[in-house]
C-alpha cells in the first residue's frame, strides 16, 4: 500500500453510525481518551502522547515513519524509501534489487531529495481564519480570503520559529489548525533489504493475507553533518506483538472522505474512480511490456510499476464497493436519516441547500473532469522532462505575485520544498520518457479528439510517438545548471530559452489554467458546502468524531486479531515458516523468489519466530511506514498494508475482516542478525543508542 | 498474430495509389498475372493454381493451413492450434506447455470441436443475389432480400453438393461468389512442440523481427476413421527460403477495409479502436494479474492471455498509424482526388451522396456503439457459460422461423459449426468464469452507469462479484447433456429450465436485438455505400485491383528480403544460433527461456540451419500457418507473424520495413530430427507419405 497514485476518496457510514469498535484516526490534541478507557482501560497520558507524537516522521515522498535510536535512526517501510533507494540506484548499482547495509557512518549514502517532517506542536487557528472572511462573502471571495489569511498566518510562523508552518483544513473547514515541523533534509540511508524481501508475493499478494513481508528502509538524520540525536524515540519491544493486545498506529493517513454526499459518491464512483483506473490499467500494461524487453528496463520501470499496480488494485477494490447495491443503499439511507434530523434545527435550509450546490458543482466539475486531468493534472504528458518544464514556466510567472496570489505550490513556504523537487539530480532516461509520453499524447488524443484544436497544437502535425520523440530529446532541461538558470532568471529566460518542452506547456497554459479555476470554483464550493453539512452532523451526532485524513499526523488504534474467510480461521501472525512455504509452493519463481541470502539462512533462522501480524485499527494509504506501538510507547511492528477487505472497509468501516498488517519487530531484529548479519544495526535497534 | 480478436480494420491508400510492389491480396479466380508476369516473369498455370487452392485450409479457430502429406498430414501455427491443444489439456496433461508427438496412429488425439475447411470450387452469384433486390428497394428492404436470396442459394449449394457453401460478399457488394468447402471434423493431433518454442520471446518479441519461433502444430485429417488421402498436398523443399527468390502465401486473410472514407477512418480511430483496446488492457491487467496467484491459474488463462496481448500489441500499431497526420492527411487527399475525378463520370451525384451517407450512419452507430457492443456482441458478459446460456434461449427462438428469416448464426447452413461449438465438452473452470464475468460486469456498469435500468437489471440488486458469483454457480449449462435437451426441447424447454444464466440473457435481449438491428442498418447503409464508391473507384482506377480480406483464400507474393531500421540492416534469415544468444542475452528468463530439449539439443543441432525468415508479402491476421511456397509449388516455411512496421502498413501499405515472417521449412526438419528425435514425422513430411 502506498500513498502516492493512492489518491481516493474513502467514505464511511458515519453520518449515521456513532464511532464504533476500533474505527477512528485521531488528532493528536483530541485523542479517543473515553474510548481507550472504555475499552481498553487503557488512558494515554500527555506525555506518552506527546512523545509518540514527536517520534513520528512524515516523508515527503509519501509515507510515514519513527525515530527508532538516540543517534537518529529513522525506519519506514521498503515501498516509502523506494523512491530515494532508486533515485541514487544506476545501471551498475541496483539499491533497489540487490538492498544496501552501511557497516560505517562514512558509508550511510545521501538522499537526492527526501524530505521528512516532524510534527513539534499544533495550534488551533480556527477563530483568525473565518474572521479574515467577510460576511456574505461569495465563494470565491471567501476562497481567496482564505487562502490570504492561511498564508500569512504560514508565513508568520516560518519566519518566527524557523519550521516548516502548514494550516491545515479539518472537519471540512470546521477547524483550522497550524502544523509546525522540524524539516530534515540530510537523510542517509543505513539499511535496506532486497526488494524482493520487503515485497515478497509481489503484486498477486499486494492487499491480500496471510503475508511474509519484512517490508523496511532504515535512514539515519543528520543535522548539520553530524547524525542527528532526537529529543524522542521509540523505544524497542523485547517481547513483539501479541494476540489479542491493544497497538496503535502513529501515522499520517493520506485522504478520506467519509462526509461524500450521494453526488460525490457517484461522482468518484461514475467519473473519476473510472477515469483514473483505466489510466493505470494502461500504464501497467504498457509498463509491464516494455520491461520485459530487457533487464535494464525492468530496472528502470520498477518504481513506477510498483506504484501503478499497487493504485490499481486498490481502485479495483474501491470500485467494487462503490457498485456495491448495499453499501450505497445504506450510504443512501444515512444520508436521508441526516437530513430529516437536521432540516428542524437551526439553519436546516443551509444544510439542505448545501447537499443541492454539492450536486451541482459536482455537475460542473465532471463536465470537465477528463479535460482537467489529462492538461492540468498533466495526465496527458507523462513526462519528468514535462513536470520539469512546466514548473520551470510556471515559476516564472508566478514568483512576481504577491505570494497569497500564487498558485499553492509556489507559495514562499512552499519554496524549499519546491526547489529540492526541481533541481534533483534523480537520473531522467530519455527510452523512457519517450515511451510514457508517446502514450499519454495517444491516450489524450483518444480521449479528447484527433480533430480536437488543443491536440492539434499539442501535437504539431506528428504523430504521437514522432512527437515525444522530438520533444524529449529536443528540451534541455535534463540539465540541472540549466534548470537553475532559468529558474533564476525568471520568465524572460524561460521564454528566451525556447526550450520545445517549455512551449509545450506554454502552448497549453492557459487552458489548463481556466480548466484548474473551474474545478477549483467546484471544489471550493463543494468544501464550503461540507462544512455546512460538517456542522449539521456534528450538531447531530455530537464532537465525540474524528475529522477526514489529510496527511496528517493521526492516531489510530486497534486489536492483534485474525479473522474468518471463507470458513476458514486466518491467524493473527504469520512465522518464519510460512515464508518457506509459500516460496516451495510456487516452486521459487519470481515474485515467490527468495533472495539468495534468505536463501541461504534458511537453516539459521529460527522458524517460529513472528512476521507478519494483522489487527483492527483504522488506517489507510499514507499509513505505510507508521510504527504500530503497544500501550508502553513501545514499537512492536510497522505497518505497511491493508488487506483486500480492508478496501472496501474505506466505504464502510468494518472490523469484521479488514486488518492493517504490519512486519513485527521480531522479525525485522531475526532478519538483520541471522539472515543479513548486521548485528551492529539490531543492537542499536534493541538498545536504543550506537 | 493471431485473428480471432484482431477483427480490426485496416486501411491502405489504395484509392489514389495504383497497386504496387508485392501488394495484394487475389482472389485464385483472377491471380495476378501481369503483375507477376512483369516483375518476376513468372505465369502460374490453372494447374499450379488449383493445386495451391486445394492443398490449402482453413482452420475454424481463426488461422490457416495446409496439407503436407499424401496421408492427411496439415500444418498450421501452433498459435492456431492452440485452441485445440487448450481443450484437450486438463490439470494432469498439459500439450500448451510439453508439447506432443504420436509415435503411432494409435496415439493421435482427437480435437473436440475442430472444424477445417478446404475450398474446392467457387462460382460466380453475383447476378443472381443482385436480381433477388427488387428496384429502388430502401437498404432495408434490400437487406432482407439478398440475405434471402444468399441464405437460397447456400441451401440450394448445400443440398446438391453436400459441401459447405457460403456466399461471400466481395468488393463492397460489387461481386457475389458463391465458395464450397469440403469440412473435416475428425481432426487429430499428431505433433506440438512446447508453446514456448513457438512462442519463444513472447509478448516482447510479438511482432518483432528478427524471431526464432519454431511456430508450427501438425494434425492428420480422418474421414470414417481412417487418415485422409487428399488430391493436392504441397511437396516439402529440399532447399528452403533463400534471400531473394518469389514465394507466394496462400491463407485467408481475415478482414481489411482499404476502401475506408474518412468518416470510417474517424470512426475507427475516435469510436471503435479505442474502445476495443480499452477493453483489452483491462483484461490484459486482470489475467496477468490473476495468472500470478498461482501455476493452475497461469495454465487456465494462458490461452485468453495470448490472444488478447496479440491483439491489444495490434491496437497499439493501428491506432498509431491512425493517430499520424502524415497518413490521415495522404489519405484525405486520395478521398478528395477519386471524389474530383468520379463526380464527372455517371453516377458523380451518387458517388458523393455515398459518403455522405457513410458519415450519417458511422454517427449512429457512433452513437450506440459501446451499447452494442457490451450487450449484443458480449463485451459486457464475458463469460463461456454466458455465451453457451445465450445460444440455447436464441436457438429456442430462431430455429422455428424460415431458414431466411433467422439470425445468420441460426441459419441451417451454419447448423453443423454452431452445434460443434455448442456442445464442445472443452472444459470450463468456475473460477475463471467468475473472475472474467466480475470484471466484464464491473466494466459494464462503470461504462454504462451504475444508474442505468439495464444495469440495474442486469446486476439484480447484487455487487458485480456477488452477483458473477451466483451466476456461475448458479447455472446449469455447463452440463452438456442438458443443453443438448434444451437444445432439443426449443423455447418452450429452455422457458421452463429457469436457469439463471439463460434468465439473464434473455433479460436483455430485447435491447440487444435492437441494438443490432440499429448497427446493421448503419452497417447496411455503408456496405451500398461503398459498393457506390466501389464502382466508382473501378471506373477511376481500373479493374486491376483485389477485393478487401473476408477470411478467405487468397493468394499474396513477395521477395525473401531484410530491410533498414535506426541505420542497422536487419536481414531476411535467422539461424538457429540467434536463439541461442537471444536466450542467453536474458539470462534464459522467461519468456526467453528454451525448452528442456532445446537446450539439450544445444551441441547437437546445425546452427547454420535457416529459422526464420521475412518477406514483402502482403499479410494480415487469419493469414497465420498460411503455407509459404517457391514457385515449384513446394512448401518452403509458414507464417506467423508481420513485423511492427507492417501494423501501420495495414494503413498505408510499404514494402520499405513491413514484412510477412514465417517459420522456414529447413528449422521445421532440423526440430523434428534434433531437437526432439522425431525423424518418422520428419521423413513424411520431406517425402510425402508415410
Amino acid at each position: 500500500m502506498k500513498t502516492p497514485l493512492r489518491l481516493a476518496a474513502v467514505l464511511a457510514l458515519s453520518a449515521a453510525l456513532p464511532c464504533l469498535a476500533d474505527e477512528g484516526m485521531w488528532l493528536f490534541s483530541a485523542p479517543p481518551r473515553a474510548r481507550l478507557e472504555k475499552a481498553y482501560g487503557f488512558n494515554p497520558s500527555d506525555a506518552w502522547l506527546q512523545h509518540v507524537m514527536r517520534s513520528s516522521v512524515r516523508f515527503n515522498s509519501g509515507g510515514s515513519g519513527s525515530f527508532v535510536s538516540a543517534d537518529g535512526l529513522v525506519i519506514t517501510n521498503n515501498h516509502v524509501g523506494l523512491d530515494a533507494l532508486q533515485k541514487m540506484s544506476n545501471e551498475s548499482t541496483n539499491y533497489v534489487r540487490d538492498g544496501f547495509y552501511a557497516a560505517t557512518q562514512a558509508q550511510e549514502v545521501k538522499c537526492l531529495d527526501l524530505e521528512l517532517n516532524m510534527l513539534e506542536s499544533t495550534e488551533d487557528v480556527t477563530a483568525r481564519v473565518n474572521a479574515a472572511v467577510p460576511a456574505g462573502a461569495d465563494a470565491n471571495t471567501a476562497f481567496l480570503a482564505r487562502r490570504n489569511v492561511i498564508a500569512e498566518i504560514e508565513k508568520e510562523s516560518h519566519d518566527k520559529t524557523g519550521l516548516r508552518s502548514d494550516v491545515i483544513t479539518l472537519y471540512q473547514g470546521g477547524a483550522y489548525h497550524l502544523y509546525r515541523y522540524k524539516r530534515y533534509t540530510d537523510v542517509r540511508l543505513v539499511f535496506s533489504p532486497e526488494q524482493q524481501a520487503a515485497f515478497f508475493g509481489g503484486d498477486p499478494d499486494n492487499f491480500e493475507y496471510p503475508r511474509y513481508d519484512v517490508d523496511i528502509c532504515i535512514f539515519r538524520v543528520y543535522e548539520n553533518g553530524k547524525p542527528l540525536h532526537p529529543d524522542d524515540y521509540l523505544k524497542w519491544s523485547a517481547e513483539g506483538p501479541r494476540d489479542g493486545e491493544l497497538v496503535f498506529v502513529s501515522g499520517n493517513p493520506g485522504r478520506t472522505e467519509r462526509l461524500f454526499t450521494g453526488a460525490q459518491t457517484a461522482f468518484l464512483r461514475d467519473t473519476s474512480a473510472p477515469f483514473i483506473q483505466s489510466v493505470l490499467k494502461r500504464r501497467d500494461v504498457l509498463l509491464t511490456s516494455w520491461s520485459a524487453r530487457s533487464d535494464e528496463n525492468a530496472r528502470r520501470a520498477k518504481e513506477d510499476l510498483f506504484g501503478i499496480r499497487n493504485s490499481r488494485k486498490f481502485y479495483d477494490g474501491l470500485l467494487s464497493g462503490l457498485q456495491d447495491p448495499a453499501i450505497i443503499d445504506a450510504k443512501d439511507e444515512a444520508e436521508t436519516s441526516l437530513k430529516d434530523k437536521a432540516a428542524p434545527l437551526a439553519g436546516g435550509a443551509d444544510t439542505l441547500e448545501a447537499y443541492r450546490r454539492i450536486a451541482a458543482a459536482e455537475g460542473t466539475y465532471a463536465r470537465v473532469y477528463a479535460r482537467y486531468r489529462l492538461l492540468e493534472s498533466g495526465l496527458g504528458f507523462n513526462s519528468e522532462l514535462y513536470d520539469i518544464a512546466r514548473t520551470l514556466m510556471r515559476a516564472g510567472d508566478e514568483r512576481p505575485k504577491a505570494n497569497g496570489d500564487r498558485l499553492p505550490e509556489f507559495a514562499e513556504q512552499k519554496k524549499d520544498s519546491l526547489e529540492l523537487a526541481l533541481f534533483s539530480e534523480k537520473p531522467i532516461y530519455d527510452d523512457l520518457e519517450t515511451l510514457d509520453l508517446a502514450d499519454s499524447l495517444t491516450d489524450l488524443t483518444e480521449r479528447l479528439g484527433y480533430g480536437d484544436e488543443t491536440v492539434r497544437t499539442i501535437m504539431a502535425g506528428k504523430s504521437p510517438r514522432e512527437r515525444a520523440y522530438e520533444l524529449v530529446h529536443g528540451t534541455h532541461v535534463r540539465d540541472v545548471a540549466l534548470r537553475h538558470r532559468l529558474y533564476d532568471g525568471g520568465a524572460a529566460a524561460v521564454s528566451a530559452a525556447k526550450d520545445p518542452m517549455i512551449e509545450l506547456a506554454r502552448s497549453v497554459d492557459q487552458e489548463a489554467r481556466a480548466l484548474r479555476r473551474t474545478a477549483e470554483d467546484a471544489s471550493e464550493v463543494i468544501q464550503e458546502s461540507q462544512a455546512v453539512i460538517g456542522r449539521a452532523r456534528f450538531a447531530v451526532l455530537g464532537t465525540s468524531t474524528y475529522p477526514d485524513a489529510t496527511f496528517t499526523l493521526r492516531l489510530a488504534y486497534g486489536t492483534v486479531k485474525g479473522y474468518e474467510q471463507d470458513g476458514e480461521h486466518i491467524g493473527s501472525i504469520t512465522h518464519f515458516d510460512g515464508l518457506y512455504r509459500r516460496s516451495d509452493e510456487h516452486h521459487g519463481r519470481e515474485p515467490f523468489d527468495l533472495p539468495q541470502k534468505w536463501q541461504a539462512a534458511r537453516g539459521r533462522v529460527n522458524m517460529a519466530t513472528p512476521m507478519d501480524f494483522v489487527f483492527t485499527a483504522d488506517i489507510v494509504g499514507g499509513n505505510s511506514g507508521s510504527p504500530t506501538i503497544n500501550r508502553d510507547g513501545e514499537f512492536v511492528g510497522i505497518v505497511f498494508d491493508g488487506d483486500i477487505q480492508s478496501l472496501t472497509m474505506d466505504i464502510a468501516y468494518s472490523d469484521a475482516q479488514s486488518r492493517a498488517v504490519s512486519t513485527s519487530s521480531n522479525a525485522i531484529i531475526e532478519a538483520l542478525r541471522k539472515v543479513y548479519g548486521v548485528g551492529a544495526l539490531a543492537d542499536e535497534l534493541t538498545s536504543g543508542h550506537r
